[in-house]
């Protein structure tokens, strides 16, 4: 089986690490790659570290440049989806990266990104209770932001079995790929090195209301989240610290999360007494979890590690793109983190 | 005026950052320098930046070194300040960076540290409510630790005018400096560069009852902190986001916060719209600090930054030694970082 | 076809990034991991981003250890493979990647390492002329250090064409992990973040003389290097700048270069006016290279970068591996580099 | 003495750097910030560790706002200072750290840049032999580039007393506030972060014919110089490696070294057998200097360090307005790096 994929966004971040895991799946076929205003330019100007497809024109985005392939992964800024997906025909695998379809609340969208609503489809994070087997055999998949993938993982299991209350505290450190490639001055390397901030307080980054919306489907009732990314110098990777107040008798914390995990290739409880660090997870489709009690505050405290672009984005939508068309949900992807 | 100093503890971070301000402050003579396992040996072996100091050679810690000076300062490993404060007498001033008298409770003591309690010194924060006039003339002084600075100066405000209930979730990104020159693993460049880690998890790290303590001294409560440190790949600063429930009628938070530091000159609240960069404060004596309300969460989230060796620890040191003396308690410090 | 594989060395930084690679390479399946000092833990504690063999016990380097296996990957300090490589008999594939048989002279061994020379085995760049020959079949393989591997290919076309005098100047940048998981302060994270330096300086570092005898033998006449080794703040990469004055008429350098390369897998040159980041070769076996000419100065100035433990260490020792085994030599490489 | 001292171009790296030293400058009272595309925001939103000038709002760049000051930095883009300066008076201090007056050969100025020469002004290096009489009482004052200041102190004293043959080999590792606050791709903290990478290269780099005009007036006859900068992941710095044929009998170095920079307050050089380090210079006025011979190679090889915003850029230029005014040549500057 080849399957021929297209890359809309392929200058881009996400659009190069979704080449990188492309080139080493067996059952893919890299057909064209389109941009926007680096539309002209070769792929080797933007991803260097593509050596194979170095000398690759980028099309402009175009419905009839990504037309033809049984695949089609979308990178772009949100608002395009809807309308290439719609051209592209039923038939077509869509793997959208951006925004546009993953809230199933169309005020919530109006609220956090303005305009009408597109709709929702089938939410890409397998590891959910349920949302696997929507996946299987679909033709459209919203693949998850990166700070939900992370966050509402490490805190599903708490909340799937009761353990804690629904109100949430979470404090996320992120490298600074999550920005994208924005030339924007607080994202310059001179700015960023050797300095940590807060940005998106006080519950304003547009990916809260994905969190929330995961983390109460989850716990079958409203959760509340007090979400605060901080940016941190480094490239890459997610570390969230997640807590919330413990539930009456919370019981057996561990075992309940290693009953949610244990059978996920792409999840990895770590052995007691261990913690996660981003550094671990480079580059590869793994989240590094753990979790504790913490008594004297009363909380239970899980923290995970995640590669944003990898499992965080790109990954996480080759896995998707796997269970789609029936493919054994790990090909082309590996646990392995490149480090130190 | 010039008084001579003694610093304990010379090659390692914290005694390298007094020195650095030391020798930048117009009333200071260096005096003694002493050290551990690098006794013998010349001090610009360990802290090259100290271009002026760079001959001179680390005498053993010990009282006969550290005697015959006005003022001394130790940065010295838990257990070591009491016996050497009660050997040099009472009218030297012996300001102490390390933990031995930070704590009030014995029984605190004794649990996160464990063996007897030395008792308790004037506590060096001048920002806390009634804790500037016991440092005035004081001989005695517990410098706090880094965190607990950055986190307690963050919450005072909201505590204090009762705009938040009393629980507080505190997430701090530190940078590696704070783990002192430690020869362990995991504080390898190659480990730390490019990854976050959290540590400590679950209220275990001994800055949580500092931090409790001070918070339910400010509060005229108990106060409990659910309280996560994270390693981020600097080498200095912290960024705290410290956040808790709104209380009933939270009023106008950022007047709140503005009435308590508006005359204080090393705490430096933002502009609104704007948050803190820990590299804003990279050598400089301040806070940086901001302040806002998650309606959708009903938390006060509070974010603070700070050099975790100056205003963290050796600036914040040399504060305390100014008003000791009567000195201007600005002298020789800066809120001037070293940017970008 | 499926290899049984052992790892001596495997907590180490050369140990993990070869068990990363034999992880994913299709005719491998990874036999025993030993260790020095840390024997008797698991590699989860010192490799967390290796996931399938976290809860692998490591056992300690002995040669019983390590029969059994078609291959033996040696990670070691110098002066401890000869005598294993004895024990474990002539059939069995023993690939070195310390610094015991890199050198083909006894007396530059003893200048350089002290003791005994152990003898050489056939050197393990198979992009040098003539060198890949001797690795089909051979049974014994000495890896290139880090700094040979990017040297030798960056000179080899200017000195094999004779575009250039045969005396070199080679600055070379280098992450922290080529020196290995070594505690010392120097390497600290605290002290490497935000900071470069310059150690070996003056000819003394050990890989000179590797240089050396590679540049000579391709040359063939003696090459003289001025080689400085200087560490910057981050975990992998080296970036080689190598310089040499023109010969007479130098004549097309880049033709030169595009001949030598242009069949080989793993080098990179890149399209003019474009040169190479150490970023876009991050975990893969990639070689990028860009060369020029100074006319004002008269000197050939050639660019190279390289993940140090990937070309550099690992997945160079992977690739002769194949050759030694009759496999397609990219068998399990990538050239794909883990960015940004 | 109070000077009142303006700044053209004080939302940029340099502008912000200067505004750092003035404000501890104890005879100056920073007056005028202009500004090109930033005028009318506040210095605050593009320097927030400068506290004290937070509410100050950036006046345009022009002739206006400048005049009235005994003392005017210019931190511009090249091609806008000698109109300025022109308009200014003679009697007013202008310290340009711009590239325009630099060059002493129109032909090279018209190479280099393009464009008419505006003619030179004394050069703001005053450890360079010669150059500080010049300065004292100037009016006008060209300030170095980052590299030719480290470069020119690195082998001057080996220039001056003939060690060296006239033709040097320089790489030189800067960090990147060096390029300044510019909205390019590959200063992006993602690309930059974890990677090196060559610009530059082949002597096309603009401080090239300012390092040959320094080592040849130095040297007394054409000095070539191959030089090659390199991006490193760090916000500041140089690290400069600095190689030429040792002469014929080149004596004793590390004696000439000694000679020239003995009495410089500003020049250290290292102890036998220690290296500099960008870190040790972080935020201080003082080079650290360490030279060597490499007998196998036949070269020496000095090793500079630098802040390249401090004394590479900014607080040379305060040293040379201290020489300009009269005052004692080290008031305000400091040789304390900040570290780690």
């Amino acid at each position: 089986m080849t399957v021929r994929v297209a890359v809309a966004g392929a200058s881009g971040y996400a659009g190069g690490e979704l080449l990188r895991l492309l080139l080493g799946h067996p059952e893919v076929e890299v057909g064209a790659l389109t941009a926007g205003g680096n539309a002209g330019t070769t792929l080797g100007q933007h991803q260097p570290h593509l050596v194979p497809l170095a000398d690759r024109v980028l099309a402009d985005t175009t419905v009839d440049a990504l037309a033809g392939h049984e695949v089609v992964f979308l990178a772009l800024p949100h608002g395009h989806s809807a309308e290439i997906a719609a051209a592209l025909g039923d038939d077509v695998l869509v793997v959208d990266c951006g925004a546009d379809h993953r809230l199933t609340d169309p005020a919530a969208w109006r609220r956090w990104y303005g305009g009408e609503h597109a709709g929702s489809w089938p939410y890409g994070l397998p590891e959910l209770p349920g949302a696997r087997e929507k996946l299987r055999g679909a033709r459209r998949i919203a693949v998850p932001g990166c700070y939900p993938t992370v966050v509402s993982l490490a805190l599903a299991p708490a909340l799937a079995h009761g353990l804690v209350e629904p109100n949430a505290v979470v404090v996320a450190v992120s490298g600074t790929s999550g920005a994208g490639r924005n030339l924007k001055p607080h994202l310059l390397g001179s700015e960023v090195m050797g300095s940590a901030s807060a940005y998106g307080v006080g519950g304003t980054h547009r990916h809260t209301p994905e969190i929330v919306q995961n983390l109460s489907v989850v716990a079958g009732r409203p959760v509340s989240v007090s979400f605060t990314p901080v940016l941190a110098p480094m490239p890459r990777g997610i570390l969230a610290t997640c807590t919330a107040p413990l539930a009456a008798d919370p019981g057996d914390v561990r075992a309940a999360y290693a009953t949610c995990y244990d059978g996920e290739p792409f999840v990895h409880l770590l052995p007691e007494g261990r913690w996660p660090t981003t550094g671990a997870t480079l580059g590869g489709n793994a989240v590094h979890l753990q979790v504790t009690v913490d008594p004297d505050a009363g909380r239970l405290v899980a923290v995970a590690a995640v590669d944003n672009l990898t499992k965080g984005t790109a990954g996480g939508a080759v896995q998707c793109m796997n269970l789609a068309l029936g493919l054994p949900e790990t090909t082309g992807l590996s646990t392995l983190g490149v480090a130190p």
